[in-house]
């Protein structure tokens, strides 16, 4: 099943398969489902795509073919060609995280939205270009500005899909309950009256130290997990010191 | 030459020789030169890298080679992990996006830093995961997650890039002036005449119909060049309705 709620990936005249096979996992990585081809030079299906797909086969199972690139955006309503070089045309320039916002609109109003890629050396022809809203370029290196055709499908889908997911984490930090200052504070005591018998601070200098290494502590947050740890530190460090066993295991 | 006001990208253990050919040339485009090998499995320099590197070899000839991954950020102050799933460590998680704002500072003040990148199946161990500040992760389809090593490469190559360039397009729209608004209802003038004359307008619509096609042409602006295009037009075809020989080429 392709998503009409999500703009469609097309490759035109596509000469490695296993460019094909990289886009469609680009594709999957970043929730993009329908995929077209315009007339692939090595015809369709090609075993070399599947192989470099990683598994994203569902994508290149419902992947559509298409004679020229006319007939693949027919039924589109806003259409985007990417190139790495100025073409001389009159049409607006967009990078991606300029043209997803566009998408949605238009995608919400019942519209479908396209993107072209051209062909791996060539890119797209000029003509090709003319039937597009906008060219669709990406901010590179100008010395080495060539993108590989699948890292470029991913970088469209890198934007759309950090857009919908709106700076959400794919997982979250671990769950690390901050430890009540009581605690802390309670732990200090303890470490300083322990540093004291020790004979650890220079008579002058106590507060001052010991005021130091309250802030090292407090500097990025203690968990309550990590008061406990360093309380376990302390335990079987002045176990050892004072010759009362083997620290505990 | 490598930069050392710009991240490091470091492979642990990468078994393809073509990945890593692939990720220096997804530095070479957005603009990163130190890249730093752990144990590659199929030793180094290897040819499958070269072969996929699109000419990006400098990366690659400058690239250092050590024992793990220890050595291979001994000299970094700021380094993250990337990892495509939760990995319960008690650390910080962020996006591309918030990970690059944190370097410019670190490397503003002399600092070093640098991202991991683990193996292509089994990623980073946890005990290297341990070894860094952060852990970077992707905006991923959580159904389809696991990204091509050169294409995590890339995507951070991508966010450094684009918040160095600050959102300037590689190169911009054509030079295009405006047409002057005198030109424009000039050109209004004429053509209404000329349609008038043809009969073009039901009497009592002349006016909206006139007025809904000044819209359609100002909707997004003229310029010069479009002014003369659409006189040029006009003049042909009605040249040809009036029989005054063929169209000007």
């Amino acid at each position: 099943m392709t998503d009409a709620a999500a703009p469609v990936i097309i490759l035109v005249e596509p000469q490695m398969g296993e460019n094909i096979g990289m886009a469609a996992r680009a594709m999957a990585n970043f929730g993009l489902t329908e995929m077209r081809l315009v007339a692939p030079r090595d015809g369709w299906p090609n075993p070399a795509a599947t192989a470099t797909a990683a598994g994203a086969t569902h994508i290149l199972d419902a992947a559509t073919v298409h004679p020229d690139t006319r007939a693949a955006i027919a039924d589109l309503t806003l259409v985007y060609a990417t190139t790495a070089r100025e073409r001389g045309q009159m049409k607006r320039v967009v990078l991606p995280a300029e043209a997803v916002p566009e998408m949605r609109p238009a995608l919400a109003a019942g519209g479908r939205v396209g993107i072209l890629f051209g062909r791996e050396r060539e890119g797209l022809w000029n003509d090709e270009i003319a039937l597009a809203d906008a060219i669709l370029t990406f901010p590179v290196n100008p010395a080495f500005p060539s993108l590989n055709l699948a890292q470029a499908v991913l970088l469209v889908g890198y934007e759309w899909f950090k857009a919908e997911s709106a700076g959400a984490l794919p997982f979250g930090d671990v769950e690390r309950p901050a430890a009540p200052r009581e605690m802390v504070v309670s732990f200090f005591e303890a470490l300083e009256a322990e540093l004291d018998a020790a004979g650890f601070y220079p008579p002058d200098k106590k507060a001052t130290m010991a005021r130091n290494m309250r802030d090292m502590f407090l500097r990025k947050g203690l968990s309550e997990q990590e008061v406990r740890t360093f309380r376990g530190v302390m335990t079987a460090l002045t176990k050892t010191r004072r010759g009362g066993g083997t620290p505990a295991a």
